[in-house]
C-alpha cells in the first residue's frame, strides 16, 4: 500500500491510507483530460487472501464516503455500513478483504475541486475536471493494480455505488467475478436529473460561491449546499417513511405558530439535515458528483441497447431494488435485469419489501443483508474461496 | 361590484374589478388578527342570473390567479383555465356566473406582504399575518357577500384550490350547492411540507430577500424563488411525463460539454421556469401560501376524524383525481371520499387516467373536462338551474 505522499499534505488529518496513482501511466478521463499524479482515499477492513482473490470492492453513493465501519472521523457518527461490514455481518471482514476508496471528485481525501492543483497551487475550484461515473471506475482499478489485486471477488454499491458496479461489471468484466448493484438505474432519468439541477442551482445562487472560488475568497456557500441537501434528502425517503417519522407533528410546541419557524418535526429535521451536511461535504463536489450521475447511461453508448453492455459477461450478477425507492425505482433494476437476460447472464433478482425509500440501503433491512449474505456466500463457493 | 379604492393604487395596473372587504365587519384570522379594510382583485365570466344562483366559485392553486381565460395582464399568455372556463367548455360562461378572485396574501392585486399596510404606508412584508386555507375562504364569502351572492352553484379548484373547496364546504355548506375538489387532500403529508420548506429554505437563504423587507431595498431574491419554483415544479409533474417531454434529450448540443451549462433539455426548462416564475411572483407571497398549505388539515379540528367536518352536509361533491399525481395522490382523495361516504354525503368519485401528473388540472385532459362537464349539467338540473 502507498503512504501519504506530498500531494496528500492536506488530508494527513483524514486517518488512512492514501494511493498515489496515475504516475507512470496518468488517469485518461472522459471529457479528454488526463489526471495524474493523483491521490486516492481508502479504507480496508479484513485480510487479503494470498491467492489475492477475496477482495470486495465496495462502490459509495453521491454523499458516501470511504469510512464503511467504525467511527467516521468527520462526522464521529458510525460508518454509512456499519451494520453490513464486519465479522459475520454480510460482508464479513473474517473471510473477504473489504476495500472502499473515496471517488475522484469526491472531499474526503481523494482529489477533487477542493483539492491542490499541483499546477497552480491553489485549489481546483472549477478548474476541476468534469468526471464520469467511467472515469471514477478507472481510477478504483488503478487503486486495485496498486493493491496488487488482479480481479476481485465482488464488486457492490447502493445508487451512484451501483452505477459504478454496472460501469465496472460492463467495461472491465475480467476483473470481478460478482457484481451487486443495488437500488441503481442504468442512466440517470429526466426526473433525477431535474433534481440535481435544482440542487447545482442552489449551490451556484449562493454568493458565497463566488463562481466555485470561495476556497479563495475564506467563505462557504452553505446556505445554498444546505438547500440543495435539504430537497435532495427528501428524494431519498418516501412518502410513506416521512409519514411513520414525522406525520404533521408539531416540534416541540403544542400549536403552530403563525410564522416560519420550524413548526413542523418534518421542518426540523431537514433542516438538520441541511446545516450537518454542510459541516461535512464541499459545495463543488456536490456539483460534480451530481453531474458525473446525470451523465450516466450505460446503453447510449450502445446504440441505446443496454444488453449490448454486457455481450457474453462472464460476470455473476444480483441486481436488488426496494419496493419504496422513487428515486431509483424498481423499473429501472427490471430494465437491468431484462438487459442481462437478453445476453443470457447468470443474474438474480430480488425486490426487497421496504417502506424505507431510496436510503433503504444505508439502513435496517434484515431481508436485504440476508439475501446479500447468500448471493456472496453462494458466488464464494462455486468461485472456491478460500478464507485468509 | 366596488371600483378600485385607494387601497388599491398600486394595483390599478392590473385590469379588473377589485373589491374592498371588511370594512364593516373586519376579516378575523385564524392567527387572531383582524383585517380590513383590505382589497381583493377578482375576475367574472359570464352573467349572473336574476335568481343570483348560477355562480361558480373557482379556487386558484398556490401559484394561480384570477385571470382564468383570456390574456393574462401579466404574463400575456393565456389565462391558466381557459380551456375550462368560457362558453361551450366544462364550466360554461353562457350557463353560469364564474368568478375567480386571488387569494388573500396573494400578489396579483389582493392584500398580501407585497401591498402597502395603511398604517405603516410601507409594504407589509413580514408584518403580514400568516394566514390559513380558511381565512382564504372566509375572504371569499366576504367577496361573494359584496356580490350578493347568498349561495353559489358551485366552488370547484385544484390542488390549494381544492383545499378551499373542502374547508368551504366544510364550513360554509350553506352557502354552496355543489363542490369539486380535484386533485387536492384534506390535510398536507409530511413529505409535501418538506418541499414547500425547501423552497422556503431557498427564498430565505436568497441575501436579496433581506429579512422579508426586499421591497425597501428595491432588491428581489430572484435567485432563492427560482430555484424555490424549479424544485416544487418537478413535483407537479410525473417522472413518465418528464421522460416523455424530455428523457436525456440534450440541448441544442450533438454531445455533452463536461461543464454545468444546461446540457440537458430538462435542465434548460427547469431553469426557465425558474427564472420566468420570478417575472411574476412576489417571494413574500410564496413564502405565505406555502404556509396556509401546511397547515391545512380539515380533520385536526374534529378530534382527526376527517368525517365529522362533514356532518350532515347537504352539499353534492364530485371528487376528482389523477393517476400520476405523487404530490397529491389519489390515496389522499379516496380518504375524503371514505370520510364523505361515512357521513352519508352525496359524493362522485372519478380517478383520471392520466401520465401528466398533478399539473393535470391544469392541461389538455378531455376525460376530466367531461366528467366535470357531466357533473356541472347533473347538478344544474337537480337545482333547477336558469340560464340566464
Amino acid at each position: 500500500m502507498s503512504q501519504p505522499t506530498s500531494l496528500a499534505t492536506r488530508n494527513q488529518a483524514l486517518p488512512g491510507p492514501f494511493a498515489e496513482l496515475g504516475r507512470e501511466r496518468r488517469l485518461r478521463l472522459d471529457c479528454g483530460v488526463e489526471l495524474g499524479p493523483f491521490t486516492m482515499a481508502y479504507q480496508t477492513y479484513g485480510r487479503l487472501n494470498e491467492a489475492r482473490s477475496n477482495a470486495i470492492l465496495v462502490c459509495h453513493a453521491l454523499t458516501g464516503d470511504q469510512y464503511l465501519t467504525g467511527e467516521n472521523p468527520v462526522t464521529h457518527k458510525e460508518g454509512w455500513w456499519h451494520e453490513v461490514v464486519g465479522p459475520g455481518l454480510p460482508l464479513d471482514t473474517e473471510r473477504y478483504f473489504v476495500i472502499c476508496a473515496n471517488v475522484i471528485g469526491g472531499c474526503m481525501g481523494t482529489i477533487g475541486p477542493k483539492e491542490i492543483n499541483p499546477q497552480s497551487g491553489k485549489p481546483w475550484g472549477l478548474g476541476f475536471p468534469v468526471i464520469t461515473v467511467a472515469d471514477m471506475v478507472r481510477a478504483q482499478l488503478l487503486l486495485l493494480d496498486s493493491l496488487g489485486i488482479e480481479k476481485v471477488f465482488c464488486v457492490i454499491g447502493g445508487s451512484m455505488g451501483g452505477m459504478q458496479v454496472l460501469d465496472f461489471a460492463s467495461r472491465h468484466p475480467e476483473r470481478v467475478f460478482a457484481a451487486v448493484p443495488v437500488a441503481a438505474a442504468a442512466r440517470h432519468t429526466a426526473q433525477n436529473i431535474a433534481f440535481h439541477e435544482v440542487g447545482r442551482q442552489a449551490i451556484m445562487a449562493d454568493p458565497d460561491w463566488c463562481g466555485g472560488d470561495y476556497y479563495a475568497h475564506g467563505k462557504v456557500p452553505s446556505r445554498g449546499l444546505a438547500v440543495a441537501r435539504m430537497a435532495a434528502h427528501i428524494t431519498y425517503l418516501s412518502e410513506a417513511a416521512l409519514h411513520r417519522k414525522f406525520g404533521r407533528r408539531l416540534q416541540d410546541r403544542e400549536a403552530v405558530t403563525y410564522g416560519f419557524d420550524a413548526d413542523f418535526e418534518v421542518e426540523s429535521y431537514l433542516r438538520y439535515q441541511g446545516s450537518s451536511f454542510v459541516e461535512r461535504f464541499d459545495a463543488n463536489s456536490y456539483l460534480y458528483i451530481t453531474r458525473a450521475m446525470d451523465y450516466f447511461d450505460l446503453a447510449a453508448e450502445h446504440d441505446g441497447v443496454l444488453a449490448k453492455a454486457f455481450t457474453n459477461t462472464p460476470v455473476r450478477f444480483c441486481v436488488m431494488s426496494f419496493t419504496s425507492d422513487w428515486l431509483f425505482p424498481t423499473s429501472e433494476s427490471r430494465e437491468v435485469v431484462r438487459a442481462l437476460n437478453g445476453v443470457a447472464a447468470d443474474v438474480s433478482f430480488v425486490e426487497i419489501e421496504s417502506d424505507k425509500g431510496h436510503d433503504a440501503f444505508l439502513l435496517d433491512e434484515p431481508e436485504f443483508w440476508s439475501t446479500l449474505s447468500g448471493f456472496l456466500t453462494g458466488s464464494a463457493e462455486i468461485l472456491g474461496l478460500r478464507t485468509p
